[in-house]
């Protein structure tokens, strides 16, 4: 490039660096002198886990700054690996929505396919079960790991710390470092009549000198995600139901060194020894693969003499004999005849010995004396169970994922109610929403973990149904939970059921993966982008920030400057004006094979939705995908945090209209 | 997940970094005491634009420490945005190779679709050519940008400020902040008779008291990227040759106001009052898209009375009188009737004008007294020429990344010849094929600047062959090489073509896209990993970390234990053994439609490729993409930079040894 003459501007700087969401508008009074005499915040998040750590980060980016958060960490250390490793394809989805799953994909372990291992039947009845020469295993069948559509069809695992790092990076694009602060220990909250402030939080932190420091500060809300053994659950009355079972797991992430042909794949061995899950791992610095073991202690594991033993004792005397010898013990007895060691000169990643249970809290979120949902849980301080299915961070972060936009779009004043100063029935679905998926989690974990346990081949199993088959429907039945992708919400204010205007009509067994229904989340359909004819990923179009989209089918008779589809993308326009800037934004499809130009549409679509109006892509027909007749068309309303909440004919605007005048405060 | 135990140890802290690269072994001594009185360095590289930067960067990753590299640049500011914005599909591949390419490709703008604009034929002879009646322009054809294959069928436009802080960002998790000295000012460079050190590099830097400090340090190794203007290519005494030519064109960075309807699309409109093309370019932080317009300026622009004037001078005048008022009045002659203006309340990005030349340095490198080569140059001080095309930017780095692992090669005495002392054939071929490279560029350059300068639908350019369809042959059949996915390396030490051994014919038009082919990078394909059952992209699988692959394609007699296939992967292996460790991997590709075990393959193979075996991904077939034959398989080598480096049938190992024995030292 010869002889270049140039000017720069300084707005080029910006945009050298990473690109951030933009936040949210805010129509409520944000407080002043925040900094008088006394802390005061309007979030408060207690816990820097999965959950919590991904709830501060949605906050910050709807537009919670530095003066209004602060999440507070009983830990030291910025990152701890603890234990889960799994991410779901619709987890995946999420953070694709928030542009921080590439290096989780391209770095992480993808798990496709699973591996199902039962005992080879004895060859006579004479050497039943248990018998000392058991014959070994055998791989019944394989099967994918997600067999629902999904963008991602596969889990990844990857170690917990670096999906916190991802996390924290992120966070810090939008907030300073100080808007975590570890040590800090939350103690207690309690409330009074301040009507601006009305939460006391009660923390502590340990000084230089050795000695601890009590502090108090004031907030709006405050989130417990602090565990199992969350305080702020404890402070809101509410304590975990459920119970533990009697079946105690070893689990070890290590370098492996084994003859077993399926070790890179995920696997449910039953052996007439006991049963183990192998979920391989990412690749670590070393260039090894890690492998982590799921192991079950036998029965008599640590059993004591005494049966007068308090069972909690007992328990706790079962889990201590599970110690790494014992866990690789117990592995070499399931995976015989095939060796399986720890590779020589490598040290375990981790171990632990753990009892199955599944317990959660009644409610999520509580009142202040206002009135009004001030304290919300989330994650493990929600609900606890065995982690072999790999679902405790999904849903913890999911949790998150629900509760932040509901909570920004009510502290920003964008909801109708939010100035009122009564109840807020958008925020009020956080806890319908989530109690019912953690109830459905339970539910799941009690029958896997039961089928886990259980053994497989051996008569009293058998008769008492379970077999290999019956494991493998449990299995395969799940996959629209345990990937995330076929959650459905139940009506409510955000959910509106079909209705006699529904264009589709669906079989009894429910809609086929990927159609739009009203309660689940718009499935990913790669389109064509009219303005420049590129192919995109429809989620890449309607990225998590926060607002509405109002997802226009268009019908085939779309160029018909009088017809439906012109008239529900004009009546959509003026929808979308009486609401707030930036809460809700206009998406349309259209299913035409000839090109058009925009004059040809109404003069609003080029205005409000150049580059993100799209046809269909070589060879996906999103109107197939989505279960939608072209020469009929349909609206959609999708949920800031990507689930359908309503769908109309392109006729029905007032309806889609009643929707979003339900859910937003208009202008 | 109740009642966790854990251990963990500290290894695993590591891992929750991002990733990176394992660097070449180093067979060579690495000097001692760099730091006595004058600093040694042994390689240094002046100039830290993309092709400076890129090459730092790849040093690094390969191995090369911050006690042995320096990059030293003229520019006090970390990052300045210039003018380049293009990536070409190859650039995207290679990026990816170097896990460096995710935020480009979500970022980015992605350009798939030309549209060709051309004027609308006068109604009559009478109105001919230039007429102040001209009727206007009117789209006569669309055209995929990238009508090759490739990974990433598009090309990416994003300010280079932003391509050049993700290169340094990855640069700093492998070397500190110091590896690149700003405002440090290159002067000369002079060679001696040190054996180890010979060239002595002068240079200098302003001190803070406005004062200025020569000194000078010790390489072995000396890159100039150092621009159009390099000092380093004038103390090698090169000179750029080539010249100007008249067509002064400018250009500007904008946020568009316009109703012509192909704006998001790269166009290139020919009218009668000149030429355009437009960019379109990535999202600002504004929310708003750029748009780049190359102008061209009429010819009558600055023209000066008289005609006495030297054209050196008379050429200045004319790019000064390309204002930015003037680009814009311009641009709204060429898209008459269509309105184009800055949008209201925003200001230009950047704007400049330029004269269109090719120019070219005869040699890339040169010898030291000692018959080495020892200095190289890269990018723009190696090839300048028109931006308009978009070529600049990638083929600068893809100089840098042909000389890297080279040069690193070379260092790390992991040539043969690299111990001797003697000239190294291997580094030898960097010349030799960017030469080769920079003339096709310069070559295709004039033809489209040409064809993008002439005035289509006048009589005399229709009567020279100027039509749109003469330019749009041009612009498809340039298509493998402005993807950058074309290329081919022409026969040397590293790229042995065909012989009669060759198991693939091609007719005489060349290979199909894909196909393997000695000198050819190696496509991208979707492949099946046996171990885990998950889905691969080929290029992830063979990672840009300087090292060799053999790739086997096994035949369909692959489970015959005393085939050619397992004979091939057994003498593979062996070949891998006879060369350092690190420097040669195995990629195993196989066409069976049923599944085996590992004890049904030569044992060696899941010790040495248990994770790079593959079979057919679903709806991919490896085999056609490559045009190999099932029954016959083949095994190439890919070179560290992704190409072809030679083919051999099955039982032709001995061809694949006798490559590597001139390429790698043996141990």
């Amino acid at each position: 490039m010869p002889v270049l003459q140039e000017v720069s501007n300084a707005a080029r700087d910006l945009g050298i660096l990473p690109s951030r969401a933009p936040p949210l508008p805010r129509l409520s009074r944000k407080p002043d002198g925040l900094s008088t005499q006394e802390e005061h915040r309007e979030i408060v998040v207690i816990g820097a886990g999965p959950s919590g750590l991904f709830l501060t980060l949605l906050l910050a980016r709807y537009g919670v700054d530095s003066s209004s958060l602060l999440c507070l960490d009983s830990k030291p250390e910025t990152l701890k690996a603890v234990h889960a490793d799994g991410l779901q394809p619709r987890t995946l989805e999420v953070f694709q929505s928030l542009g921080i799953a590439s290096e989780i994909i391209s770095e992480g372990f993808h798990i496709e396919e699973v591996a199902f291992w039962n005992p080879i039947p004895a060859p006579s009845a004479t050497e039943g079960e248990g018998s000392p020469n058991q014959p070994g295993i055998e791989r019944t069948s394989f099967s994918p790991d997600v067999n629902v559509p999904s963008r991602f069809p596969f889990k990844v695992t990857m170690l917990q710390g670096r999906i916190e790092r991802i996390l924290q990076e992120n966070l810090h694009l939008y907030v300073g470092e100080d808007i975590i602060r570890r040590s800090h220990r939350f103690l207690r909250f309690s409330t009074d009549e301040n009507p601006e402030f009305p939460i006391l939080v009660e923390y502590e932190y340990d000084l230089p000198d050795g000695t601890t420091e009590q502090k108090s500060l004031r907030t709006k809300y405050l989130i417990g995600a602090d565990g199992s053994r969350s305080r702020v659950r404890k402070c809101m009355g509410l304590e975990l139901e459920g119970g533990t079972t009697s079946h105690i797991w070893g689990v070890c992430d290590f370098v492996v060194d084994t003859d077993f042909p399926d070790i890179r794949k995920r696997c449910a061995v039953h052996s007439n020894a006991g049963s183990v899950m192998v979920i391989p791992r990412e690749r670590i610095p070393t260039g090894e693969y890690l492998t982590r073991l799921y192991v079950q202690a036998s029965g008599e594991v640590g059993q004591d003499a005494d049966p007068g033993k308090e069972k909690k004792s007992a328990d706790r005397d079962r889990r201590n004999a599970v110690t790494l010898e014992y866990i690789f013990e117990q592995a070499r007895k399931v995976f015989a005849p095939y060796r399986i060691e720890m590779k020589k000169g490598t040290v375990p990643d981790c171990w632990a010995a753990y009892q199955i249970g599944q317990r959660m809290s009644p409610r999520f979120s509580a009142r202040t004396p206002g009135g009004l949902e001030r304290v919300f849980i989330v994650g493990d301080a929600c609900h606890t169970h065995s982690p072999n299915a790999g679902q405790g961070m999904n849903v913890s972060m999911m949790d998150s994922y629900t509760l932040a936009w509901k909570l920004v779009h009510h502290l920003h004043g964008l909801t109708p109610s939010s100035s009122s100063g009564a109840a807020d029935p958008i925020l009020e679905t956080f806890d319908q929403e989530r109690v019912d998926v953690s109830r459905q989690l339970i539910e799941f974990d009690a029958e896997w973990a039961h089928m886990l346990s259980g053994k497989i081949g051996s008569a009293d199993a058998e008769a008492s149904g379970l077999t290999h088959e019956e494991f493998f429907r449990v299995f395969s039945e799940a996959s629209g939970f345990t990937s995330g992708c076929g959650l459905r919400y139940k009506p409510s204010r955000l959910i509106r059921a079909l209705d006699e205007t529904r264009t589709i009509d669906h079989s009894a067994e429910g809609p086929p993966n990927g159609v739009l229904v009203a309660g689940c989340r718009l499935s990913d359909v790669k389109v064509k982008r009219c303005a420049d004819a590129t192919t995109r990923h429809l989620h890449d179009e309607m990225p998590s920030v926060g607002r509405y989209y109002v997802l226009v089918l268009a019908s085939s008779g779309m160029l018909n400057k009088s017809g439906e589809s012109q008239s529900a993308i004009t009546s959509s326009i003026s929808i979308m004006q009486m609401f707030p800037q930036d809460t809700v934004d206009l998406v349309v499809l259209h299913p035409l094979s000839q090109r058009f130009e925009w004059t040809d549409l109404p003069p609003g679509l080029k205005t409000y939705a150049e580059m993100r109006t799209y046809g269909l892509a070589r060879k996906v027909d999103v109107y197939e995908v989505f279960g939608v007749p072209k020469d009929q068309g349909v609206i959609a309303v999708i949920r800031p945090d990507g689930y359908v909440g309503t769908l109309a004919p392109l006729l029905g605007c007032k309806q889609v209209e009643a929707y979003f005048r339900d859910c937003l405060i208009t202008i």
